[in-house]
């Protein structure tokens, strides 16, 4: 069953590849139509997901990603209408040279090919999955989590069928109905039918594809972001930054969750931060030399270092000299977006070169990682490691680029 | 053991990516002295692994590429000294864009950080290895085979003893005594300690290296490569394209192993080809309507479509049309190299476009794919996956890009 998917996917891809951006488009916006057109079916589809979710005593705050309404309907739809709107990033030839013996070689951006995406209870990820594989010219084949069953293969469906109305390959978009784990595993080996693998979800679901994997794997990942005050930072602009990094939108990887503070000015400006995060009732995790300084807080332990709150808490550590918060910064980050507040030149280029991050940011807050804000226009994840994409992965990070080579019969001596 | 080569590794990174241009070259100018100043020492390490190579029965083309040399030895300082005059790739800010809020959102080229990389008994990698991944501000980890750990483990004191001596940060290079089954598997789950690992051999060590490591592969690989002739072709163009695809060169990936000829000139062309590469004492097996031209030549059977010979012969199938063409290569490459010989604007484009591989060809011999062709000045291997690199991988595959952004007090509303 799943091998048969892979063959379907393996035939679509060279017609994915193909589409002219207009047909592309006119898929999208047909696909975006159907959506509300059925939204009624894909409500009840939706209503048999969360009924037995709720059996299953799903957490609340799952049931709400779960759960669809009109509303979120209709935000797919807009979404995959937006994606229409974007410039299409597949044959832009990238550098073309001429070489010593009349060769000219030049990168010829193409799509991936095949992109299997893993993902959990969240079904809007499979519309907006399916209009970023589209427009970028891939061939997508969904896993979502089987609490989202029924809301998926609906929305499957219902896509699907638009495309085949509007005369476009519907194996563009496959998704595997099968749950079971074993399934899933399998599916993580087919090096000979899918190109990369994308997981989306929770740190558990991103390891599990990262362990198991055969096949390439994009990794996108959490965030352990801090901000690392100096002793020549304008304090408030500082708090303001780490007011809107910490407290902006609790619950997204590119929140902050750690602060390194100099220690040349931690007397003065810690109260001014504590003041400020107590607003916003943010627990601060302190080290003992923060604690002397705010003898309140709670003190934090070595895992409140590496950890991703996710929550209503912030950890702080006092350090004394640039390197210091550069080295604490390196040891405990995921990689994701890091920030200094400054006012020094020589701080601000050295963070931006030393400290090892998808993104590195002076004087912002660390929640602009994120493809719209970036100018992308969509985005697919934030990747955390370091092959093919680095930060937020819009349009252009699901292609690749092919050398072309026009020659008049040049052989080698 | 592993573990502590992990950690090392990881302090030795930041130094490594900090490295100016200059003090780069110069460990790669002490490197490159040294081998030739400990030539003895290394030839004579090298007699070592020789000889237990032939005690354990070693076949003798394996034990060609296991033998040093004075003059491969002063091969492996050249490359060294290549490596120090090519452009530093690190440091290149790509596509910095203003964004309505202010901020500046770069992309800065990086050093990937901690390479590992695993090769057969082939001692000369050693020294290229090294010299790539220091002047891209890497650290590496190298994992040679067991048959070479003798000269491996002499080259590798030479160059850390070079580095040493010129104040240069030794741990960016390391190296993996151990040759037991358990520590490879083990390094290939090193996920907190090496970001990419390349294999660099047989299909047998990428394939093993694909299914077990959990750290993103860049894969290195083999090459079914096609010359496809079309019915507009230049017979002489074409006879001396496939010619030197062929025969310039046995057994290396670029090479080409099937020809894919127009049944409209086949009754013309077939002979013609015959008589070419009987000079060059090539078997020619071909499908039933080849042979029905040619009685003389062996059959085809299914594998003969997949396989890569590395050997003095090539398979031969006759298509009606170029959409047959290209279906046949598309199902039977290894996305590595492939070529169409045409007058045909519409076909050479098509080609280009629809083909898919690492490198499309319009009349040029599959030979040229190869780092130091392409202009690269070096070269680390030759990827046949989609992501990251495709292609020849130059220094600058080796590096990934990191997103800098300047604010100035910019928070998310």
């Amino acid at each position: 069953m799943l091998q048969e998917l892979g063959i379907r996917a393996r035939a679509a891809e060279p017609k994915a590849a193909l589409l002219q951006c207009k047909e592309k488009n006119r898929g999208l916006r047909a696909a975006a139509e159907a959506l509300v057109k059925y939204k009624a079916e894909i409500l009840e589809a939706n209503q048999r997901d969360l009924e037995r979710a709720k059996k299953n005593g799903m957490r609340q705050a799952l049931l709400d990603r779960l759960q669809l309404s009109e509303d979120r309907i209709q935000g797919m739809a807009e979404g995959l209408l937006q994606v229409a709107g974007l410039e299409d990033p597949i044959g832009e030839v990238v550098g073309m040279k001429l070489r010593p013996n009349g060769l000219r070689i030049g990168q010829k951006r193409v799509p991936l090919g095949v992109i299997g995406i893993i993902y959990e209870a969240r079904p809007n990820v499979t519309a907006d999955a399916f209009g970023l594989c589209f427009k970028s010219g891939n061939v997508c084949i969904l896993k979502g989590g089987s609490d989202a069953i029924d809301s998926n293969q609906k929305i499957v469906e219902v896509i699907r069928a638009a495309l085949k109305e509007e005369g476009l390959p519907e194996d563009v978009l496959l998704f595997i109905a099968d749950t079971d784990r074993e399934t899933t595993r399998e599916f993580m080996r087919m090096n000979s039918y899918v190109d990369v693998l994308i997981p989306r979800g929770s740190a558990g679901l991103i390891q599990a594809v990262v362990e198991n994997s055969t096949i390439p794997v994009i990794e996108t990942g959490t965030g352990n972001c801090h901000i690392f005050v100096d002793e020549t930072a304008d304090f408030d602009m500082a708090l303001e930054i780490i007011d809107n990094a910490k407290t902006q939108r609790i619950g997204v990887c590119n929140a902050c969750e750690s602060l390194v503070v100099s220690s040349k000015i931690a007397e003065e400006f810690l109260p001014l931060l504590k003041a400020r995060l107590d607003k916003k009732q943010v627990e601060i995790r302190g080290d003992k030399r923060a604690r002397e300084i705010l003898p309140s807080i709670v003190e934090a332990v070595e895992e409140d270092w590496g950890k991703e709150y996710l929550d209503y808490v912030i950890s702080l550590k006092i350090v004394d000299c640039f390197e210091d918060a550069v080295s604490h910064i390196n040891r405990y980050n995921t990689k994701h977006s890091e920030a200094i507040v400054t006012r020094d030149y020589c701080h601000a280029e050295r963070f931006l070169n030393e400290v090892d991050a998808a993104v590195v940011y002076v004087n912002a807050s660390t929640r602009f990682t994120d493809g719209f804000e970036f100018g992308f226009g969509a985005e697919i994840g934030i990747s955390t490691q370091k092959i093919h994409a680095r930060g937020p992965m819009g349009l252009k990070e699901l292609t690749t680029l092919k050398y072309v080579v026009y020659g008049d019969g040049q052989v080698r001596e």
